[in-house]
Formats: C-alpha cells, sequence, structure tokens
C-alpha cells in the first residue's frame, strides 16, 4: 500500500466535522477502497475552543485558513469555508499555487471564479473537485461527467434547495401562507444568513451553472442564470396548480438550444405525478436527460453533515485512488463561451391575477393574450365576495417574450390589480 | 492529444449497433471528454451481412470473436456477446490474456466468473467493468464504487428486471391475470430466450449479486442469492395489496447483518407512495442507503440500445481517461469471502390463502402464527361464493423460519386449499 493521503481542513462546521467523523471512523474501510490511508493532519476553523464531538488533538492547527496550503503533511486541502471571495478564495488561490489538490463544497465561489480556478488547477496539475457543492450527498457531478459522458446533453434539471422546497411543501401540507412559512424555516435555522441565497434562488443558481458547465463544455456563466425566487409562490398558486395536477418546484433547468445555452432557476409548475412533482421536504433532486441515455434521476439528502460529508469524502477517494479528471470534466482551456439564450424555450405558463369586477374585464385580459399570439389552454374565474376576480389562465406554448408583451398590454387596460404571477409548466416528457 | 482508444466490439445486437452509433455520431464529443479520440477498429457478430443501420465498413471483421483478443489494433475489448461461459468467457479470458482492456454488459459472466476475472485483470493490470451489466442507463455502479465510497453500505435494493416491472405494472393496470400478461410479454418479445432468466428472478439475481460485492467488500456470490420469481404473483395479490396502500415489485435487497450477507430477489411489497413502489413499466430503479449519505434513489432505463450503450461509453471513456479501479472497487485479492445469511432478516408479511369454508378454519390459522410467535397486524377475511374463503393476512415483524414454520404448521391442520403465498413486504424507511 503507497504512502497516506493527507487532508488539511478549513471550516469544521457541520460537514467539516462530519468529514473528520468519516475518516476517523471508516479508517479501514476507506484504506480498502482508497488503496492506501487517508488521513487529517491538519485543521483550521474560526474558534478553537469549541466542542464539536469529535477528536482534533491528533491534528495540528491552524488559526489562519491559508496557512493549510502551505504545510508540507497536507496533500489535499479541503475547503469548507464558503463565500465567493476572502477567506476561501484565498485558501483555493494558494493550495493550487502549492501544488495541493482541492476539494470543496463551494459553490458560490466556483459559479463566480471557476474558470480561472479550473484552469490555475490544470496547470498546476493538481485535481480541484466539487462533487459536495451541488446537491449535497447526490453525486450528480459524477454521473454527469463520467456516468453519461457518452451522451450528448439534453437537459439538466433540479430542485437543489432543501430549503426552498421545505417552504412549498410545507405551505401545501400546513395551507399556510409564504410569510408565515418563512418564518417558520428562519426560527428553525433553514436560512443561510443572507435568506435571499436561498429564497431567491442565488444558492441553486451556482448549482446550477456548475452541472451546466459540466454538461455543455461550456465556462461557468452564473450571470447567465436567469433567476428567480418563490417569494412571490402564493398559498393560492399551490391550489390551483394543484387543481390542475401540478406542483410548484424551484425547478433550475440548463438546455442547450438554437439560440444559446439556457439557464432558468424559476418556481415552475410540473406534473404531480412525476418524480419531480412527488418531491418533498427538503430531499434534493437531479434530473440528467441525454440522448442515448433517455432520463435519469438522482433523489436524495441535499445537505446536512453525512450527505455533504459523504461527497467531499468521494472526491478525496477519487484523488487517493489517482483519478485525475480537469474541474469540468475537460480541459478548462477547452470549455467554450457561453452564448446566453436571452429567454427560455417556448412553454405552457400559468398566469393568475386579479381583475377588477367590471364587464368585459376578462375578455380584455384574453383579447392581450390573443393579440401576442398565445392562445389560451384553460381559464377559471373563482368566487369571489369583494370587487377583486381572481383569475387563472394556462395557456398554450408560448414564448416567454411574448407572453412579457401581453402583460404588458393587459397591465395597460387598467383591468388588472396588482402585477400578475406567471410561472412555467416545464414539460418532462418521459 | 494523445494516442486514440481502439475498441474491438464483439456482439453487434442493440448494444453494440449502439456503441458503434455514439463513436460514429459523436466522436468530437467524445474527444473532448475523454482527451482522446475514442474509435472502432474492429467488430464481430454471427452474421456479417446483417444490415444494422450502421456503416461497418471501416471496421475489419473477425467471424470467431476470440480473434478480437489478438488485434494489435484493438486496447479495449467490448464483449456484448453475453452468456456466462461459451465464446464470452472465451473472449475475456483471452482478451485479460493479451493484456487488452475489457467493458462487459454480461452480469451471468461476472456472476458466476467474476471473481476469476477480476484477478486475473488485476494481474494483468487491465481494466475489467462492467457499468451497462446492472440496471442499463443508471451509473449505479459507479455511483456505489465511487460517488458513497466514503460510506458504509446499509442497503442496496433495486428494480433491476425491466420486463418483471412491465408484467406486474400491466397486471395491475389491465387486471389481467400473471398468464396472459406473461404471453403477451412474450409476444412483444420482451422475454429471454429462455423466460426463466426474467420472471424466475435470475437476470436481476445477477445484478444483486455484483452490486452486493462493490457495496460490501465481497466476492461475488450468486449462489448466496435467495432468489423467487414472480410467477406466482395473482392479480388478487397485486389488489389487495393496493388496498392496503402498497405495490408489488420483483425487489433485490442486499444487507450485511450480524449473521452475515443477506441477499435476496423476490417480490416484494413496497408503500405505493415511496419512489419504488411509483415506478411503473420497464423502468429500472436503484436505492442505494449509505450510513453517511442516507438514502440516493436512481431511476432510468434498465435496458435497450441507447441506456444500455451509454453505460458502456461510460467505461470506456474512463478507460480512456486513464482512470484505473479494480473491478469490484477494491483489489480481488482483498475482497472478502462471503459468510450467508440464510435467511432474511425479520420483517412483516403478506400472507395470501385460501381456507376450507368451515368453522374454526380461521381460528387454526392464527393459532399456528401464535404459536409461532408471529403476531397479527391484520387480517381480511373476502367474501366468497364457493366452499373455499380468501384470507389475508399482514404480520408484525417475523423471521422467515417462525413464518416457514407457521405455514408447515398451517398445512398440517388440512384447513387449507394449496400452497399460501408469503411476501416480504420491505421496509423503505426514509
Amino acid at each position: 500500500m503507497s504512502e497516506s493521503l493527507r487532508l488539511g481542513i478549513a471550516g469544521l462546521g457541520t460537514v467539516g466535522t462530519g468529514v473528520v467523523r468519516i475518516v476517523q471512523q471508516r479508517a479501514d474501510l476507506l484504506a480498502a477502497r482508497a488503496g492506501r490511508a487517508i488521513i487529517v493532519t491538519a485543521v483550521s476553523a474560526r474558534d478553537r475552543a469549541k466542542d464539536r464531538g469529535v477528536d482534533l488533538s491528533g491534528f495540528a492547527w491552524e488559526d489562519d485558513a491559508t496557512a493549510l496550503a502551505a504545510r508540507d503533511d497536507v496533500d489535499v486541502v479541503v475547503e469548507l469555508v464558503g463565500g465567493d471571495a476572502g477567506p476561501a478564495k484565498d485558501l483555493v488561490e494558494a493550495a493550487i499555487a502549492n501544488g495541493k489538490h482541492v476539494v470543496t463544497a463551494n459553490k458560490a465561489l466556483l459559479a463566480h471564479h471557476g474558470q480561472a480556478l479550473a484552469e490555475a488547477a490544470e496547470d498546476a496539475q493538481i485535481a480541484l473537485r466539487f462533487e459536495a457543492a451541488v446537491a449535497g450527498g447526490i453525486p450528480c457531478v459524477k454521473a454527469l461527467t463520467e456516468g453519461l459522458a457518452g451522451n450528448r446533453v439534453e437537459r439538466v434539471m433540479g430542485v437543489m434547495n432543501g430549503t426552498c422546497n421545505y417552504i412549498l411543501t410545507r405551505m401545501e401540507d400546513a395551507g399556510l401562507p409564504y410569510d408565515t412559512v418563512f418564518a417558520e424555516a428562519h426560527a428553525l435555522g433553514y436560512l443561510e444568513a443572507d435568506p435571499t441565497l436561498d429564497v431567491g434562488g442565488i444558492d441553486a443558481g451556482h448549482k446550477l451553472c456548475l452541472l451546466a458547465s459540466v454538461a455543455y463544455g461550456t465556462r461557468v456563466d452564473f450571470g447567465g442564470v436567469q433567476l428567480e425566487g418563490i417569494e412571490r409562490v402564493s398559498i393560492e398558486d399551490i391550489r390551483h396548480a394543484n387543481d390542475m395536477g401540478f406542483k410548484i418546484k424551484l425547478l433550475g433547468v440548463a438546455q442547450m438550444t438554437g439560440r444559446g445555452l439556457e439557464m432558468r432557476m424559476s418556481p415552475c409548475l410540473v406534473p404531480a405525478r412525476s418524480p419531480l412533482g412527488q418531491l418533498n421536504g427538503a430531499t434534493n433532486m437531479v434530473v440528467l436527460e441525454g440522448d442515448a441515455v433517455g432520463q435519469i434521476v438522482m433523489r436524495g439528502a441535499g445537505a446536512g453533515e453525512g450527505p455533504t460529508a459523504s461527497a467531499v469524502m468521494a472526491d478525496v477517494i477519487d484523488i487517493a485512488r489517482g483519478t485525475r479528471l480537469p474541474t469540468f470534466g475537460q480541459p478548462a482551456s477547452t470549455l467554450k463561451k457561453v452564448t446566453r439564450a436571452h429567454s427560455g424555450s417556448p412553454a405552457p405558463y400559468y398566469l393568475r391575477m386579479d381583475l377588477v369586477d367590471k364587464p368585459g374585464a376578462l375578455a380584455k385580459i384574453a383579447a392581450c393574450l390573443g393579440d401576442a399570439g398565445i392562445s389560451i389552454d384553460r381559464m377559471r374565474q373563482y368566487d369571489h365576495e369583494d370587487a377583486t376576480a381572481p383569475v387563472i389562465v394556462v395557456t398554450h406554448k408560448a414564448g416567454r417574450p411574448d407572453l412579457d408583451a401581453a402583460i404588458s398590454a393587459m397591465e395597460a387596460t387598467g383591468v388588472l390589480i396588482g402585477a400578475p404571477v406567471a410561472l412555467r409548466i416545464e414539460e418532462l416528457g418521459a
């Protein structure tokens, strides 16, 4: 058996602690699988005194995470600090400069600096890996980069923010409005310090642009993700969707079209009986569609100590086994620059709006859609007691620009109260 | 870019043709991902004249597949001949002896000779890979060997024979008896030449023992799989199961217990609302449970040209990229000999039996269960017009030996008509 692979772990939150636990408790198993021992030699975190429930006494301690990158007894820097700049970026850059392999769970860092870091890693001939950055314990980066490498990828979809799926599921199950469930999730500690990262779709958008890069051989382009959060999804939308056989999910979709790469992270309606529609609570799901394999669905925990540590260890074991792949599956220098498709491909849409309760209001709405070339699949006007009439429209396939034109025209008629909610209905095929 | 990786393909059925098609149509994509070109140099099949819809004119032809192993212009032998002996075995052995890598979709061959072949491959320092042998396009061997390598595996489950799942789903949807649907499947060409391979659970059992080997670091032990086919599952069983919120699936389960390795391939009841319960038609599903990651569910096509060729190409691309892993994830010489757990771990069971319509019959049955230490969760006696009374019993958790003892005792009472059907209810947890 060859020499031990030595880890320096930066960040000892739940995931870092989980990695320490696996390395300590599963030493024999890891050595059998990796063909060599995997050990931790040094760690770094903010608070040295904190009791994390694991024995750190055998490891060197660094107050400054960046110092891990300079240690002779570290082969792999495990970056679990987080954040798209500051200490995490400094650490990863220093590790690469010093010829250390890097395993990271940091989606924000790679979403913003993935191209430069991947190029630097390849120049330094070290591995920079990020399975834990996307969908927690689901080995989806590996499935896409390796398992489906023989496919031209047709679409990548994912529910990849457990907090948003928890909120949407809880609204539905308990019949509670968004604000109430948001406050609950906040109290339970489910939300990031800046909740917009979760409910605004940013965190999930980071993950989507990384998967897209692997899927299509393109440079990471977070700016190209059309982002829309779940803040405007109401309990009424969830109920109306249910009535029509749909669920609402914060769904990421990346697909290459004739107009360029389309990346969307937005609340969408999906069939209630599909695997995506049946995904409840904080669980994640990634759907990969390839021209040869068809549709592959992967489901698992998207966060938490064990699942994320499992993904970190997958990358560590690959490195221990000598597996060397470029960060995004092909050399960073060969990744194509993205042409952005500035609007989503045509799809049916769900529209909810409140109309003034006057004769002809509904006709005006219908006319605006017709004028924009959008035909109506279903329309429902609900009972109402006050002066506003809630109306739901499901369109046939429409382009988003046409839909936006129709909505502008509707707003100009003066019959709308407030802005309409427009949610895409994602067609899932098989 | 380094030298081309040259494939010699044995067997040009749907999968072999699919591999040729991918290599021909996706050359640029494969080269970008693998870092080198992947080409076919030679092929072998039974009928040279047959039109397969692909251009074979650029490839050398061998009438004898084994000759592929001797060709200087072949780096990887792709074995798609099938069968656990004969030409497939000869070819793989010859390839290894000649230092050629082997990619195979042949579950039967590896289930019977996996240990010897893996040892030979490792001695020869070549790769022997089999992603396509298990669950078609689902990259589950890779997920288990690599993606979940940091986990102590707790349970592996799978619905891995699409034909059986098609039959069970069709029985339910159309309300047809087993024999009718079996005949339909036969007419549609869904069944192997020897249908017992499908409906007897043998094909799925081959797959299960391969996954178990990777999961637990044990030698392949097909003989240790407790096999039970779907032949005795009746439309009544499916209906009764539905009434109680279950579906019946031919489910493979491998789990390491204190008594040894338990491998079962048998019709089981699973909750209708679980991912396994919602799996319809010929689709496959693999469920992996690890101590760190929790439960990972993977769903996709288990057979067919594209999906299986996709899995073959994943192994080929790994080889092209220089990834070298032992066949079963750790060196074959370190795989442990299996201690077999001769009966399944305790579980609730579904029992269906026909009783003579006489006073006291039901009491006798209940007494037999009680005497064996088995308590009853639910019991239903159905309306009947003839002299037999159909009875369904769902037990609390029971050991299979106790259940078998109870069934023997019931048979001795003389109140049973025919043999009872006993199906395990697999508890799925999360």
